[in-house]
């Protein structure tokens, strides 16, 4: 039977972790909806249609999946994961508008459907949201930890907002970027997952550090498909970093390692004169610098010290699934 | 001599509780200046060119006047005063962006300086930080109020942007509008100031009763202002909510007592549709419907209200200030 085959497949690290916090995460779900209700009806419109687009929800995952690693889990966790997408949906909305996008997660993003300003206002309401789910917790360190993670992305996102069209931007800094932009809410959600279950010393810093270079590696993933024409299919606008001028891994890899010629290009594109054809002389250009698979392996070496961490942790069921997840973020390349 | 005048003059209730609350209001402005320094240097530039602009801090008065009536004040008192002025200051800068506003506090918004992209964020940073000095208070009650308060004033700020252009709203859903956006803010910044000085019942209440009719009061006034001539010389655009279609309580009150002509006016330019010549006819028909002077009798029920609300409290100069600040709010107008 036809029907029966994909059982037969290899459940995905995501798709078995989502297993083994399957009871948590419908919890998370109910929360997130609930909480999204307003009696002003655009909020839960727009809010609904940013977070039931299909998001994988792999940050409060790694949350309820850090809980329960250590033993812990329930109300308190299913809060904080629920505040962790509430910050990460209003950081999608506020960098739709940020960055004009027209799509996200394969819909047109909420600003094309609603506005600008909607997209701003209704992000400012999950923003707040995700402290009032916090305050519910009644933990003070969970919330110094998420509170910190929220400046340093907003942080993040103005230090990138600054380096747009800067097309001599070293390494070192897009590194700083991805690191407050994406890496801390992974560290945070991660780390927030061991307190709740009340492990707040070595146990913390090792899930702290896993979720830190597992954001590494999954911005870099993302950054490297922004240039791959199989990104199209995962419902994400492909060349969006490019006409944007963001200049990223892949970008400074094949401006580094090219000639004098493709430096001036570089240079002229990141800067936003771009013409017709100049995306597809960036991927050919990267396909002959390796700048692709060059930041695929650096996300790679972020992967592997993301489970490295792990390893000092009690070894069980979700200790797995965290470890494999890694690799197989770094997989959806190729 | 001419420069000893100004020190016979009574001075105004806003001098008195600033001189009262001095040097925690200096205490205030440091951590404020502290805590908007970042590595990321236009966040530090945009948020100062707001901070310092020369707004009256009236909010972090209200909490420190507050903390002081009850015998509180202190550290406490100064990281909540400074997290409810991020609060909103990170409100202004969205609200700029959302109004597309050309003008603040009569310096160019910084949303036309460094557009709005940086405003967005920089008000995510601002917002952010004001849960960091939160978080480091160690109080969850007013964490708790403060939250409540953030998610309120963004239902209140999509609520006003849905009332947009809306000619037939009625005034109850405008006082709504006014009470989420401005008036829960000026009641949490009260009730914090109790909080953090041990009084969490009637004491508590007494001051957020106060706050709240306070923050009506304030609001009425403001759109009464933006319909009279001498706003300008308070550094805002006149006229603004009028063009931007906003349904404030001088238009309800002379759309609703206007002849059928008056009203077709109303509808026709609420709707947008506004030609030379409409905003000078607005005004004479708000002066022949005495739409202004009877918001200002609303404002003056609500500024007595606030007043009132004190009665209960300990008699002390703190008291007196705050008691006499809101009919001072209200007399700003003429």
């Amino acid at each position: 039977m036809a029907s029966a085959a994909p059982e037969l497949q290899t459940p995905t690290p995501i798709e078995t972790l989502a297993r083994l916090v399957a009871e948590d995460l419908a919890a998370v779900d109910s929360i997130i909806h609930e909480r999204l209700q307003s009696p002003v009806g655009i909020i839960p419109q727009l809010a609904s249609h940013l977070v039931d687009a299909g998001g994988k929800r792999i940050r409060p995952m790694i949350t309820l999946g850090a809980a329960r690693l250590l033993g812990g889990g329930g109300a308190g966790a299913h809060n904080l994961a629920a505040a962790v997408e509430f910050i990460h949906s209003a950081t999608l909305l506020h960098d739709d508008v940020v960055d004009d996008s027209g799509l996200r997660r394969g819909k047109a993003a909420a600003n094309r459907l609603w506005g600008n300003p909607a997209s701003v206002l209704v992000g400012d309401f999950l923003f707040a949201r995700s402290f009032n789910l916090m305050v519910e917790t009644g933990d003070l360190m969970v919330l110094d930890i998420l509170a910190r993670a929220a400046s340093t992305i907003a942080e993040g996102e103005v230090m990138q907002l600054a380096a747009v069209n800067d097309a001599d931007a070293a390494l070192e800094r897009y590194l700083k970027i991805i690191d407050a932009k994406t890496a801390a809410l992974f560290a945070a959600a991660a780390r927030a997952g061991a307190c709740v279950a009340g492990k707040r010393g070595a146990e913390a810093d090792a899930l702290e550090t896993y979720g830190r270079n597992l954001g590494l590696a999954f911005q870099l993933v993302d950054d490297a498909l922004d240039y791959d024409g199989r990104a199209a299919a995962m419902g994400k606008d492909v060349g969006d970093d490019f006409r944007e001028g963001k200049v990223t891994m892949p970008v400074v890899l094949a401006r580094d390692s090219g000639d004098m010629e493709e430096r001036d290009f570089w240079r002229r594109v990141m800067r936003g004169d771009q013409r017709e054809g100049d995306f597809a002389r960036a991927q050919t250009i990267m396909k002959k610098r390796d700048a692709i698979s060059r930041t695929i392996e650096a996300a790679r070496g972020y992967a592997e010290r993301a489970s490295a961490a792990l390893l000092s942790l009690p070894k069980n069921a979700y200790r797995d699934a965290l470890g494999d997840l890694p690799a197989f973020v770094v997989s959806r390349t190729h």
